[in-house]
């Protein structure tokens, strides 16, 4: 009895961004905090290389170390808070936190998103909870949301703008017409971009967080390594406006839905009409659409990243363990939403299904000839492959190429784009049409395709 | 242990739109639900005045009484789900399934945000939970970020479309430029309007759910008798439209707002930037803005009624309550989100304003005579109160008055309307330097006052 009147006592391994913020947040909402959790949740020990600065942050009363094994070993710390990232040491002091029979938080969506299955396990076997509504959508509830809020439901479809620095970059192109290259710089000038940018601007961020938030709603272990992922890298301020132009805005989505044969799992560049509220989420922000077969359509947004935001969810699951870590760990909320041990069978039902298996619409941009039949031959294929076409643009003879000609017909002939949006189709279908398309001599550079989901 | 094995069982008090949804999804989606909960969740008993039309729905193998009693009476039952609605009868209901010792779920907003203290601080005493996800805003789960995705945040302020029957008026006002009476008709026609539409349209509805937000988010008792309503009854199209011209859309909001010497409550119409994604909420559709210190922005949208997204939000209350039970009552969720023991002290801290000190932005329109100086008058009004002016909208004279003057210095002056929107200011303020104008010989009508949020 006597443990629940004294304070929660919290452990910091790093005390980067993140960690000032939830030490700073913890301090200043401490009284609202301890009236909600009915007992104070304070850091009382901090771990990080950087001792020095960790002291300047955290001031007199909290025990500084280098050394988060100190951390670990401390009997008097309640929770672990792991906020180094990575999936090196990073998994090896959360998985030594749970041997030791601490509750761990963690912001850490590459760590959970590869190696979830062990380390949830782990916990499962020691009764302790891994909490991580920080990993997924900064500040959004929406693992809260997912794994309690929704519960009633068989979960249909998730789509989510949950990367910042790639939705302030498209909506900058977008703003000012500029293409990707431009527009990082700028980013990584303004702080919304990093030096090295990769897991952002690549899509692998998002596929961490999109792998999370796929098992959550199905049911299923994390399965990051079948993630289909594509990147922004490749886009051009020329199909944001034709998109425009066509009532679409483009997005980087995290998408994960359930499909016949098993769960479709990717994250890519889309066009979402642009009268979805999804499609007007701008700049750094995060959204997620989630759709439930009894609730329908639901969308939480909000900030995705930075310090407080960040720290807001890492303080919830805070309060959450104070809460909760008396419930029978057997049912209290599971880490993935469903019951472990129905997992693996889950697994072998609702495969995680190869790209070429999933279906959806497409927006495809060919340069071609402007001559007469080009559009009939395109459309030819593929309506010889089954695919049904929703919309054509076709643009006026633009210019004339100044490269060299890919076809012998003409020296120097008329080119225009033709866009053409498509009704849906499986992608294996349209990866044979478009090698199809792109062998007419009259197609004259590689075709652009971007998928298209209506979210409706 | 034997307890967690076998399901729990539920029994439901009404079985009309709400409790049917209840009963189809948690069948249709049982197996899933199992896998999350960790045990079944079993409607086993039903009371309905209605015998023969509840069997119907509820088939063979569940018992169907015409006597709520039976069912709070049935030691099998674990949870009593409240689904009669109103303050009568539920009321009592409620208190003797708590006093029977059984968990309760309601979606009963008018009941908890009128006789919430009382039930709660019943269902404290016998260490049993009540559950209101289903009573604001449907199928969005907002009290569960209220109450533990947002435990980090001193909350700054929520505003809410929290009534699709107005929404959708309102949304079809805009889109036809007809007047709230002929919308109504047809909102009743098409069934977004109930034959009685009083709780609806004059903001009553709105009002109990925001009252229980305001609680959840300040750490006060629900006092619904000190919240300001104000409906759309009398929101005429020309407002709307005018709205449009300024940038901004009108909505009914439900606001509560921590302000410096209180907490504002309140529902009424409001301008809304157009370009926020609350302001493009049509139709039926809900969302909640919610504005916490640390977490900053957040957005929640759903359907906020019928049967089966209602119905969403209580299941996800009974596996919570399957999932939570076990927790030390003393510790897991309270009720209103702050340990129950300090809402009295808060009420006296936090005491909910009047009106008169809520402070707010303003949209003016004043029926004016076409002539010199009368603008000069009205802004030397608001100047002398100390209310200063940030656009105003001045019409060519468009009639000539059919009606009696009330001005004597002309007997058929040409009339316009001018457009007024103010800064922040005191509503008392407001109020003062309305009744002057009103007085203005040159002010030919009823001045319109629609307030105005900018919710950045």
């Amino acid at each position: 009895m006597d443990k629940f009147m004294k304070p929660i006592q919290v452990g910091l391994l790093g005390i980067g961004t993140v960690g000032s913020g939830v030490f700073k947040v913890l301090r200043r909402n401490q009284e609202e905090i301890r009236r909600r959790a009915g007992r104070g949740i304070e850091i009382t020990m901090v771990a990080d290389l950087d001792v020095a600065r960790a002291v300047e942050i955290v001031g007199e009363g909290v025990a500084v170390v280098s050394d988060a094994r100190q951390v670990i070993a401390n009997p008097a710390i309640d929770i672990v808070v792991e906020l180094i990232g990575g999936y090196g040491i990073a998994k090896t002091l959360v998985l030594e936190a749970i041997a030791a029979g601490k509750h761990v938080v963690t912001a850490n969506k590459a760590l959970l998103a590869v190696h979830g299955s062990e380390i949830f396990a782990a916990a499962q076997r020691q009764g302790v909870m891994v909490a991580f509504e920080a990993a997924v959508a900064g500040g959004i509830p929406i693992i809260k949301a997912l794994r309690e809020g929704l519960t009633a439901n068989r979960i249909e479809w998730i789509a989510g703008i949950i990367n910042g620095t790639t939705n302030f970059i498209l909506s900058e192109m977008r703003d000012k017409g500029l293409d990707f290259a431009a527009v990082l710089k700028e980013a990584q000038r303004l702080g919304y971009a990093e030096a090295d940018p990769t897991f952002d601007i690549e899509g692998v961020d998002a596929a961490h967080k999109v792998t999370l938030m796929s098992a959550i709603a199905f049911g299923i272990p994390v399965q990051f390594d079948k993630a289909y992922i594509e990147g922004i890298t490749r886009l051009a301020a020329t199909d944001i406006q034709y998109a425009e132009q066509l009532g679409y805005r483009i997005k980087l989505l995290g998408i994960t839905k359930r499909a016949d044969k098993g769960i479709e799992l990717r994250v890519h560049p889309s066009l979402v009409p642009a009268a979805r509220l999804i499609a007007n989420v701008e700049g750094a922000m995060n959204a997620v659409m989630v759709q439930g077969d009894a609730v329908g359509t639901t969308l939480y947004y909000g900030k995705g990243a930075g310090s407080e935001p960040t720290a807001s969810a890492v303080i919830a699951d805070l309060v959450d363990i104070a809460r909760l870590h008396t419930a029978d760990p057997e049912h209290r909320v599971p880490h993935l939403a469903f019951q472990p041990h129905t997992l693996d069978a889950a697994m072998d039902s609702l495969p995680v299904l190869p790209m070429r298996e999933v279906v959806t619409a497409y927006y495809l941009r060919l340069r071609v000839a402007d001559q007469v039949g080009v559009l009939a031959k395109v459309t030819g294929l593929l309506a010889e492959a089954g695919i049904s076409i929703d919309a054509v643009l076709q643009r006026e003879a633009d210019q004339v190429s100044g490269q060299e000609p890919t076809s012998a017909e003409s020296p120097a002939v008329p080119q225009t784009d033709l866009i053409i949006l498509t009704h849906e189709t499986r992608e294996g279908l349209m990866d044979a049409a478009l090698a199809q398309m792109q062998q007419l001599p009259t197609v004259l550079a590689p075709i652009v395709r971007i998928r298209k989901e209506e979210l409706a």
